[in-house]
């Protein structure tokens, strides 16, 4: 039976305001439609069908980012644009990914060894399908990609030599960037990442291949890497609902979400209990924040408990409601499998985060 | 299609060594065979019934500790005296804690205030039922229970005044104990937080009334609050699969669960990339560490991506397969649906991580 009002809501619970989720979809539409460059969504972000289906509906977007092959699966029951931003290695996977390109989805996939590509055409060849391949480019962050430039150029010329596999562009996310609060340090920092993957771009087509697709950029730099002239979409996934990391840029988006949880202790004048630990709200970006009460802070959580300091005069009490202001929405998002969609109290829906953890695990 | 072998598992994915988990499930039998004290698992470490049935199997039990209704719903399925070690708070909690009690389960909650004993007597008297309370009290960590000593045992006094409720004993968790190290600061660290457990069981019989449960205890702490005079029960849950940070106490478990990544990437001769990220393995207690692999660490988790510093000389490369032990097995096991059971490498079974997450959503 599905809960009426907010006061209905068991406890630990993601809240959506749809209200604030809609204008944050606008201002990133708007902000696309008058660019050159385009938005590409990211699904990881709440791997929920109903938003991604909001952010495509509302325009200025090329198709869905996914970072997993399981998000894929599912964004492309609804989307037929996908670029899984990421390495996709692994038999099962590989061939999964030639699945949903035989289904005449347009699928990309990021590459960045031979070993990967290899798998992929295989894969792609047993499926009698071609997939779409992205260069994926170190832009400075340790983690995938190839070194800009010539190795860029030289795994593009590898591609565009392999059969079953189709050199659509490059791509490389400045993830060490996307989180400094300070625009005059983000934006130079961006640039300099960008410059990496710019080169690499060059150097591709100066082998004459094709480069149509050059990805990049989040939340915290889609109008820095947005305006970067050939960079042709953004990877942005955070905006739509926000965190408190986020929320310490300088970005016109707001907080739409919430982990609404329930008092269960007030065993001191000073002290407050929730039931709202980190299996419900992660602490990976920091401790949460504490929405709407002024002089109360997460001192700590638990598996199952958020210990809140608050001011001894607070009149909070077993049964009471508190919700936290998460500090990273993604893996906070992937730990329940609804949001509780409100219009103002109303429950206005209850959205399935279809893709949480690993799909293919509750099929196994 | 389930996997035969450890090659054929779709990554990120849980791996459990049976064969290590029934060694420590007989070693902590073993323990409480020989003691008044008796163990009582705690469900929230694993959510896994294929587990929990095993522990209870083994004897030296008096049932199982949950930490929420949803664990205790499907605990009940199973096990009929059932101690959900927690305030349970909100009308639909409650009630449904009276419904496990009307089909005749043996069911007992915390309770630490007047609020929480009145909407648990009501929802009782609702369901025409009878449920167990236990009085929580603080023994030094700054979360749930009323203060020990004449706090508790008014408190006592008060459910044994209450119809639809029954006055079961008193429960007092020292979580600010059990991951200290050293033993002999532990050990003297347990037998203070004790102290004031059995302080308020003396002053609640010291008013004529029952206690005839005396709970507490943790893996850390068994056989040291396992062994103080009175002490009733242990409520240890991680050392049935162990991790990391456990692992660096001096007691008899080993590590009987990893976490199954592929290298996705290998950018450069130092650094390799899996797809096991924090999504897959949390960090809250620290870094994962890496297994079986000389010189390797992780270097950071991201969502999707675990990125490690390796050896140079490492042969590691796209494909290959490395494991990560977790640092806090909780909520790393809470992100999965399933556990790949292993016999050597052979894929025994599937485990449904039944009560992961919050199941009330996925019925909602």
């Amino acid at each position: 039976m599905a809960p009426n009002t907010l006061n209905d809501i068991p406890t630990p619970a993601l809240l959506l305001d749809i209200a604030g989720m809609e204008r944050n979809i606008r201002r990133m539409a708007d902000f696309f439609a008058q660019s050159e460059c385009k938005l590409r969504p990211h699904f990881k972000a709440h791997k929920t069908p109903e938003i991604a289906r909001r952010q495509l509906a509302a325009g200025s977007c090329t198709g869905l980012t996914c970072a997993t092959v399981g998000e894929a699966e599912i964004a492309s029951e609804f989307c037929d644009d996908i670029l899984i931003a990421n390495q996709v290695i692994g038999r099962d996977k590989v061939s999964r990914v030639a699945q949903i390109a035989r289904r005449g989805i347009d699928i990309k996939i990021a590459v960045d060894s031979i070993e990967g590509l290899d798998q992929i055409a295989r894969a792609a060849e047993g499926a009698e399908a071609e997939v779409g391949l992205l260069v994926d480019v170190n832009v400075g962050m340790p983690r995938c990609g190839v070194q800009p430039g010539e190795p860029a150029a030289a795994l593009a010329k590898r591609i565009s030599d392999t059969a079953n596999v189709r050199l659509r562009g490059a791509m490389g996310y400045e993830g060490h960037v996307v989180g400094i609060p300070d625009r005059t340090k983000r934006a130079p920092a961006a640039a300099t990442a960008m410059s990496a993957l710019s080169a690499s771009v060059q150097a591709i087509r100066d082998a004459g291949l094709p480069c149509e697709i050059v990805s990049a950029g989040g939340t915290g730099t889609y109008d820095i890497t947005g305006r970067i002239p050939g960079i042709t979409e953004i990877q942005a996934g955070s905006y739509v609902l926000m965190d408190t990391a986020y929320g310490k840029l300088d970005i016109p988006f707001e907080q739409a979400m919430w982990v609404l949880g329930t008092v269960v202790s007030r065993p001191s004048p000073l002290l407050c209990v929730l039931d709202s630990g980190h299996k419900s709200c992660t602490e990976d970006h920091g401790n949460p924040s504490v929405r709407g009460i002024e002089g109360a802070s997460v001192m700590f959580l638990s598996d199952e408990h958020a210990s809140l300091n608050i001011p001894a005069d607070s009149q909070l009490k077993a049964g009471d409601r508190v919700q936290l202001v998460p500090s990273h929405i993604d893996p906070t998002i992937n730990l329940h499998d609804v949001f509780y969609a409100l219009d103002g109290e109303k429950v206005a829906g209850v959205w399935p985060i279809a893709a949480r953890g690993y799909p293919e695990q509750r099929g196994a």
